[in-house]
């Protein structure tokens, strides 16, 4: 019986560009990791060992970055726009229905000089804090941005209860009226903006900011009865104060802190001493969407 | 305006559980990490901080942990069903409509004696190659079952070649005729069994020893035009000689080992030094099903 | 023939523990991985497998928690030569002769209010930047501690060059006039402080945030011909402005950035498009310190 | 005050290099990761920016990979050996005094043929069990030869117990007379090879598989009292068997399996259900040598 192809795609990945402006003595950097995915006309390939539709990969490398110099970065958003464009709109006999492109950034400081001046204009420490993220689609008629973060690790050490939950024959746990809460956040949100007729784009690096700032402000705000009614305060914070976004999704593993028992040491531990711990770990996962929208961000 | 809950779930993720029988001399050992999440009637939880209906993660564990005692763990897939089945079957007021069970599975050999002989029966050495990985999903009426496996590395020293591709303003890639080609597979594949009525499950353990057997010998086996093509044919093998299976998609980095040029040294590299690159990688993916059958495993 | 047992040590290892001060409605949290090395009379338990004198692993990490309780965290550096005191001077039959105490400790930051003011005074989200460390010794009679960090990492975008370098028959490197110098910083610098007598102890959180600031600032003011020239310059700054350092070892790998060759495109790269490259990498280790001092930080 | 520059190195590592013999249709291939370190009269480069000593790393690398070619790879020993023997006696004005060179060797297995023949004679699965290590140092009159492994996981389900230890006040641990026993094999071993006169090297790849084979037998025949004599009873049956050995150091991470309490749910665990926990982790370190031998593998 005869076997289906499904769903395809292929390109190069993590293509670590780093690009430089130098216009002034004050150089600024972008730091980037770009992956291409291409799906289309590709039955040949797979099917008959033909290779003729078939952009090389290698070519899809080298145009990460060329583009780097023919446009510059502007932001990660900007860039996966013109490649995802441009691999859909440009490639021969129309091959490539549909790309994806995914960018990781990483950010940048200034070095300061010794006095707390402005140092060399050249000099740069990486932040380190959270990685940024970016993922454009582009099917030939409209834009797809979803932009997010990981690794952005937020701790409260009150204002966070668990209590009151489902008891079953396999429940121990003893309900908790002030403990720590820590997650390392995962988000990702998805722009109204579709890149179609005068829908101009949001400054991508501006409501970046924004956004992130406002996740740090719903997690410490909110008085925390389990780590989902913190998720939703979270996505919900976001909806209502960065009108350019329509759905937002978050994963949030519990990074439990277990308070250690020091009552066989003959001490009490007041809330001081925890141990982090690694495995197992609680994972909430969630979207929240403005209504009458159609969310589209996957499950992972 | 007023904002919507959309897909979430939640539960207890990376369980390590190590499970000995120890009916004889000879122990079996079975090493999990097992995953679990489940969704449901849960805006109460998220909205209103009430969690009068949240079974917490704390109890997943303990089921994950018991359920090993209580019935053993034949396969990671037979567990994982027992498991999923369990929440949203028992679980009070059937808040739980949904429940997936992600496992990864560590094989294990056993250490011989001395004398290549059987060994002491207790001993053991992590056979370290593949990761196996099973995801159960169950909703009420019927179970899916994709298993699969990751970090399964293959090199192929020669019978590969890439030509005749598509050449473009950006195409620098000189044609191939000989060729290393290696990749690390990661492969889901989906059985067709539902877990209704008189539907028998297949036996697992050796579903997955056979599946990885035919992925390797096509991978061997077959002449390759490009990455593509080489992972039509995989599919296509497994389909053709699995009865069981419904679905497969695989995701092949192409892990490139590229010819030094030792032309500077005076000396001419006949096809035996080369270099192993880490990125940027080609990614090729793609599924492949029977006809008829509406293709589920998820695009990563 | 008889063999001869020579060092051994043991202990537990990563020890995570995260220390709340609580006295004001503005939290502190000390973020510590903390790993205990013994060695001493132990030949017992290696050759006769008696354990009358083996203080248990366990044991060892719950003196860790305790000792939090009981004298709090004032930084990683006192909490280890507390550790490492105890475990000498007060194990039973005196079997401890030596201790070794390693601590990673993780930065966090306050997360600032909505309006840019204080925040919650408990909401904490981390730095992410370098991870501290710090290695405490004690035989009994002097303390050793060699702080440091890991994962800082820096980029010059100009004022780097490498010329006029040796050549053989393998050389097929150009020389740079103008080129990219950027690494992941791992620094450790060991402390004229031993413990005896009225030696008091410097201040270690001003110190290490000092002798940080000294490595960036030495990094971005040093005009570099070679990455070696770098770390001896970084090195000099450290010893010439922190009086409490003795010694410093840096290991620099050279975090490669090449110029993308665009001119089969018709486009030329002026300094502006960089791949950076993971593997292979230059790696430039060294030793600097004081006149009349016996260097002791080990290589690697 | 003038300061020293103390013990310095630089070189080029993780060279990812793969070789392959064609010689028949029946290929064979050696996969190693090289780092070369070279220490000698580097003042000049580090303290006066002048590199008219200083071979570049991107020669070394040159290096790696010509050599490759020049003279094959028999094993990774001998071919550190070569490596390590030209960079100090053929660099030109003898810059070089001292090179370290370190090995990783990842093994492949061949993938048999669908009916269990011998199958394509170039066709490859990576085996995944453990890394392969070795350190080649080189001072222009010997070399010192470190072979080893890591990530070698092993596991005696039973024959392991715990008891008769020293108790203090931070004790609570209970003794256990029955225990799974686990840990991640590091072991380093010097072989008594110098390279001088008439010193022939022993069969590098024939000792490797015969240490490997030694430590599993001793790891799964030892009945364990603590693991500081399971890791004694490893190093001296490597000696005991190992005529070229005269010394060899483990690094033994306690991997614990702690036995779930399921007497909260009405169940006994009579020694099936184990949690494998991930960190803290007891570790221990020792060497063990041959009488008159000067141990010289050094504590990491």
């Amino acid at each position: 019986m005869a076997h289906v192809l499904g769903q395809n795609q292929y390109g190069k990945a993590e293509n670590r560009i780093v690009h430089v402006r130098r216009g002034s003595a004050r150089h600024e950097i972008k730091d980037l990791n770009v992956s291409v995915s291409l799906s289309g006309a590709f039955e040949d390939v797979h099917l008959h060992g033909s290779n003729a539709d078939c952009l090389p990969t290698d070519t899809v490398k080298n145009t990460v970055f060329a583009f780097a110099k023919q446009y510059g970065i502007d932001s990660a958003e900007d860039f996966g726009i013109l490649l995802a464009r441009h691999f859909v709109d440009d490639t021969e006999r129309g091959v490539v229905h549909r790309a994806r492109v995914r960018i990781e950034e990483y950010a940048w400081e200034r070095i300061p000089a010794a006095d707390g001046g402005e140092g060399t204009g050249h000099s740069f420490v990486r932040s380190g804090q959270e990685t940024r993220t970016a993922e454009i689609g582009y099917d030939g008629a409209s834009v797809r941005v979803i932009s997010g973060l990981r690794d952005l690790v937020v701790l409260n050490s009150t204002g966070s209860e668990f209590r009151g939950y489902l008891k079953d024959r396999y429940t121990t746990l003893q309900e908790a009226r002030d403990r720590i809460l820590a997650t390392q956040v995962t988000a990702r949100w998805r722009y109204g903006h579709t890149g179609r007729d005068d829908d101009s784009a949001p400054h991508w690096d501006h409501c970046y900011a924004r956004v992130k700032r406002q996740l740090l402000e719903a997690f410490a705000g909110t008085y925390s009865h389990s780590l989902q009614q913190t998720l939703h305060a979270m996505g919900t914070h976001v909806l209502d104060h960065s009108a350019e976004v329509d759905e937002i999704r978050l994963e949030l593993p519990n990074k439990h802190h277990f308070l250690v028992d020091l009552e066989p040491f003959g001490l009490h531990n007041d809330d001081e001493v925890y141990y982090a711990a690694d495995r197992m770990y609680g994972l909430i996962e969630g979207t929240v969407h403005r209504e009458g929208v159609v969310p589209v961000i996957p499950v992972t």
